[in-house]
C-alpha cells in the first residue's frame, strides 16, 4: 500500500517536472482561470514565444531595471461579472489587481495605467460610477492613474465593460524575493481569512439558493506587504497575493518552483464561517477560490513570529496566520493536513468552477 | 460676408474654449473613434475624476519620474476588426500601438506588458499566430514583452480577441516636448503616406466593391522619432502618432493647446493613390483615417528642413514632407488650402466613419 501511494506520487511528480506544453485546439474558460490550463498556456505558449529572464521569472510582476531605477512592471485584465457586487465593483477591482501584483514583488506601487473596452450602449452611469471608484481606490493607496486608453466595441462584443491596468513600482531594496529560494523549515503565513471574494462573486450572481452576508476582500495590500519586508527583511522568501486559482494554486507553484514539500494545516486557515458555508454547499473548497486583498508569504523560520506579529498590527491583517510549513519532501507538492489527522495532496486548481470571478 | 465668417469662427472658438463636459446618456461607437466625443469623454469624465499632473498633459504616453529616472509610460486597447489584414494583426498592431505612444513622448521604448482578452472557443491557431506576431514585432523593434495577463470570457462577450499592451521608455534628455511650445513660424511635418492603416481595414472588411492592394502601415516609429530628435533636438516642439482620427484631429489637438492656428497645403500631404482613390469612393477625407506608423511633428523653422533630410534618410521616412505651418490665427483652428486655391475649416473628427480600426 505505501509503495503504490509512493509510486503515484513519483509519477505525478515526473509528470510535474515536464516542460508545460500548450498543445490544446480550442480556449475554454479554464485557461482563464488561474490554475492549471492557464499554468500550461502561459508557460507553453506565451513564455516559450516572448522569451527572456524578466518573464522566465513567471512572477505575478516582472523586475526591470531602467536608467538605474529598480522597478517592478505588471499588468491585470479585469472581466469580472457582476460589474458591482458585495464589498466591491469592477473598478475597484481593476486599481487594486495591479497593484497588489506590483506589491507583493516588492515594491511600492507608484503608477497606474487604466485601458477601457466598453460595449456599445452602455449607461453611462455606470461608467461614471466605476470611474469614481477607480479615482477613488487609486486616491486611498495613493497611486495615480497616469494614462489610459478607450475602445468602444459594436453591442454582444463585450459584457458592459473590461478594464485592464497595468503598474509600475518602485522595488524594495531590503527584499529579494524569489519562489526558488523558499527552503525546509521556512514558515507560511497568510494575512488574513481566505475566499471572500469569489464567494462574494458567486452570492451575488444568484447561483447559490442562499442569501448570506458577504463581501468582497478587494483592498490594496501594499501595507500588509510593507509590514511583511519591515518585520522580516531578507528572511522574506516570497509573497503572492492569491487570486484566481487561491491559495491552493499560489503554494502549488511555490513548492514547483523551489523544488519542496509544504503541509497545510486545514484548521490553521482563517475562513469566515459564512464563507465556509457557502464553500461547502457549492461544494468548492475555499483554497481554490480568489481572493483580492490577501498575501500568502513563505518566511524564514526566524522571522516568523515577528512577521505574524507585524501583520496582526496593520488594519486588514487582524486575522493573520502561520498556516504551513516547508518541507523537503514530497518535491513539489503540497499537503493538507485535516482536521481528523489525515494528509491529503492538495493540486493546482483544474478546470474552472468560477469564471469571471475578477 | 466676411463679418459673418468672423462671427461663426469666433463662435467656434468661444465654444472649444469651454471645458469639456461628459453629459451623454450612453456611450456609441463615437467615444471610441478617437475623434470629438472620445476628446469629451477622456477630458470630461477620465482626467477630471483622476486629475493629476502627468494626466493632464493629455498627451499619448504620461511622463513621469521614478527613483531618478525619467520614464513615458502608456497603455493602448486593441479591438481591430478583423484579426488579420494586409500588412498585419492585432498582435503586431498591439506592440507597434503602444510602442509609437511611448516614442513619440520623446521616450525609447524599453519594456511592454500584453494583457489579453479572449472568447471561450477560440481556435487555438490563431492565438497562437498573434502570439508569434506580437514575439516577432517585439522583437524587431528590440522591446520585451516582460509581464501579462489572461482572461477567457464566454462566446459572444469579445470578438475572438482583444490585447491591451502598456510600455515603458526611457525619455530622451535633449527634447521637452509639448504641443503647449507650438509658436508662429513652426512647420509641421509628417514622416510619409497617411490613410494607408485605416484604408487596408476598410479594404479587408470587404466594405467597398473594391479590390486594391493596400497594406497597413503598422510599424514601430522609433526610428524616425530618434531621427527627429537627432537632428531638430530643442526645436523639435511635439511629436504626435496620428492613429484614431487622423492627422486631422492631431492638429486640431495641437492648434487647441497652443492656441495658435495651423495651415496645412493639401496638395503636400503624401497619399498613395490607391488609397485616394478608396476613400473618394468611400467619401472619407484621408485626413480623418488612422495611421499606424506614421508621425507628425512640429519644428521650428530653423530646423524643419534638417528634421526633413533625418526623416528621408530613416527607413519608412523616404515620402517625409512639409505638409504646412503654424500661425497666429485662427486661434486653435487648422485651416487646409486645396489644391484650388481656397481654404477651409478641418475640424477634429466627429463621429465614427471606421469604427474598430485599432
Amino acid at each position: 500500500m505505501a509503495d503504490l501511494e509512493e509510486e503515484v506520487l513519483a509519477r505525478i511528480e515526473r509528470q510535474r517536472k515536464l516542460k508545460a506544453r500548450f498543445r490544446d485546439e480550442h480556449i475554454t474558460m479554464a485557461h482563464g482561470a488561474g490554475g492549471k490550463t492557464t499554468h500550461t498556456l502561459v508557460e507553453g505558449l506565451f513564455a516559450s514565444a516572448f522569451g527572456n529572464e524578466a518573464l522566465d521569472e513567471m512572477g505575478d510582476a516582472a523586475r526591470l531595471e531602467v536608467d538605474g531605477a529598480m522597478l517592478s512592471f505588471s499588468t491585470d485584465g479585469h472581466v469580472v461579472k457582476p460589474l458591482t457586487f458585495p464589498g466591491g465593483c469592477i473598478g475597484e477591482l481593476a486599481v487594486h489587481g495591479t497593484i497588489n501584483d506590483v506589491a507583493v514583488s516588492g515594491a511600492k506601487p507608484s503608477f497606474l495605467s487604466a485601458a477601457f473596452v466598453i460595449e456599445e450602449g452602455l449607461d453611462a452611469d455606470i461608467l461614471r460610477e466605476q470611474v469614481a471608484a477607480m479615482a477613488d481606490a487609486a486616491s486611498r493607496a495613493g497611486v495615480p492613474i497616469v494614462t489610459g486608453d478607450t475602445k468602444v466595441v459594436e453591442r454582444g462584443k463585450c459584457d458592459g465593460m473590461y478594464i485592464v491596468t497595468a503598474g509600475i513600482g518602485l522595488r524594495d531594496p531590503r527584499v529579494n524575493l524569489s519562489s526558488k529560494s523558499i527552503k525546509p523549515g521556512d514558515q507560511i503565513l497568510c494575512s488574513g481569512t481566505i475566499a471572500d471574494h469569489g464567494t462574494a462573486i458567486m452570492l451575488a450572481r444568484g447561483e447559490l439558493e442562499l442569501e448570506a452576508d458577504v463581501e468582497s476582500d478587494t483592498a490594496s495590500v501594499w501595507e500588509l506587504v510593507h509590514a511583511l519586508i519591515t518585520s522580516a527583511g531578507s528572511d522574506l522568501r516570497v509573497m503572492r497575493d492569491p487570486t484566481r486559482g487561491g491559495v491552493a494554486t499560489v503554494l502549488n507553484e511555490f513548492a514547483q518552483d523551489a523544488n519542496v514539500g509544504m503541509t497545510v494545516d486545514e484548521e490553521a486557515v482563517p475562513v469566515n464561517s459564512v464563507v465556509r458555508g457557502a464553500c461547502e454547499i457549492l461544494g468548492i473548497d475555499p483554497m481554490y477560490v480568489a481572493n483580492e486583498g490577501k498575501v500568502v508569504a513563505v518566511v524564514g523560520p526566524d522571522s516568523a513570529d515577528a512577521a505574524l506579529a507585524a501583520l496582526k498590527a496593520t488594519p486588514g491583517g487582524e486575522r493573520a496566520a502561520i498556516i504551513g510549513n516547508v518541507q523537503e519532501e514530497p518535491e513539489g507538492m503540497v499537503l493538507v493536513r485535516t482536521g481528523f489527522g489525515g494528509t491529503r495532496i492538495m493540486d493546482m486548481l483544474i478546470g474552472d468552477p468560477l469564471p469571471r470571478i475578477c
